[in-house]
């Protein structure tokens, strides 16, 4: 009963503060120990899992709504966020709300605005809300179903994510700040689903003339110790531009 | 007086039929004689242009919405259409529709849904709707000033369409059924701004594997008949969950 009138409490508090029909939903990519890994949170009460979410004040950009929703999910601010996709099909969440009682808000027809995230996974502190009792990372071939059309969102945003990886070098957003070339090439091998030929990736990741070598490098391994790279800010922001034809 | 009246109950039948705060824009793009055209429209009372935009009804899907606006816009039904952005700053149509008395419609916050769409230039009848007095084609190069945020959704599906073009086949959308190889480079060279190298350009199409190759050639120019080509469907709507890395 108390929870009830909590999201009764809640819900007043978002038609006087939100812009109704709209919601933004996040697919936050992580990277960890050679596995692509996927934020989601887990519906206290109907114990099923969605993508972190949230809806967009009034007096919010669309754009500063995402990031405000990412910040409160991960303690993380400022990340590469990108819109993907909108999922707007009528009843796309019809009868999921239907055990929040004299709960308008819910309710509503809600039109989503997709965002994937690339975050550094070691910056991470996952955070519930007042509607979740686990906010995690899943690694992507371990994911639970998804609730209402997530699941769609999710595929969307892998596909964008692989497509945009494609033509610009988004993907080291994933890694901390310096990193090896082969370690980098796991990453973008993680991302596609498959194995990549050295040599042509090596070419390819330098063509976007993005990286700096530095002197120190990667201790402790079997062979050679690689040299460690980071990435040119100003460099990196002119590429986003760039295309290749 | 007749006008305003008009307009009010557009007004009132927006609110009863329509989902409020969003809207969806559109930039249509065409080719023909050699050149990149946009679809515009002129608002009759401010006489400034705008992109075709509508609203989203109720009962209506986000890419439905879509479809019929162009459909409205151009006769033309089920054209491609790809979603590029979300224009959603607040205050972005603020002081915009001041003019229209009593209209609280127009003066709600809206978040805007980006769709570029291509088109064959030569299926669109442009048709005004009740707020404009004309809509029309203009080269890319000779567009006029675009009220509100409109040049800055206009510049964004730019650089989208540019940016994938570079990884899916989407610009044969623009031709007519049948073409040569030559009038589809001078397509692509056109929407990127830049001349390619023909070489180049033969092997990075037909590593697609698209184009079906036919026994007629054009006729009449000064050099031997050029090869027709037109696209496989099949293989076409395949092409397009393609990467190239």
């Amino acid at each position: 009963m108390e929870k009830d009138e909590k999201i009764i409490e809640m819900s007043r508090q978002m038609w006087d503060n939100a812009v109704p029909h709209i919601s933004v939903d996040s697919v936050v990519f992580g990277f960890h120990e050679n596995q692509l890994k996927v934020l989601l949170t887990r519906m206290a009460s109907t114990r099923q899992w969605l993508l972190p979410g949230g809806y967009v004040f009034k007096n919010e950009n669309v754009e500063d709504a995402a990031q405000r929703v990412l910040r409160e999910r991960t303690g993380v601010d400022r990340v590469y966020l990108q819109e993907f996709g909108v999922f707007g099909n009528i009843n796309r969440s019809e009868g999921y709300f239907d055990d929040y009682e004299d709960d308008l808000w819910h309710k509503q027809r809600f039109i989503s605005i997709g965002f994937y995230a690339l975050v550094n996974y070691m910056e991470v502190i996952p955070e519930i809300d007042d509607y979740s009792d686990i906010c995690e990372w899943k690694a992507i071939d371990e994911m639970p179903a998804l609730a209402m059309d997530h699941q769609a969102i999710y595929d969307t945003a892998l596909t964008s994510l692989r497509q945009q990886l494609s033509y610009k070098p988004i993907g080291m957003n994933l890694l901390p700040e310096r990193f090896t070339i082969s370690e980098l090439q796991k990453l973008y091998e993680t991302i596609l689903g498959r194995t990549l030929n050295r040599g042509n990736f090596y070419r390819r990741i330098m063509r976007f003339g993005i990286l700096i070598k530095h002197e120190d490098r990667r201790k402790g391994g079997a062979h050679k110790s690689p040299n460690l790279y980071s990435i040119d800010p100003v460099k990196y922001h002119e590429s986003l531009q760039g295309i290749d034809w």
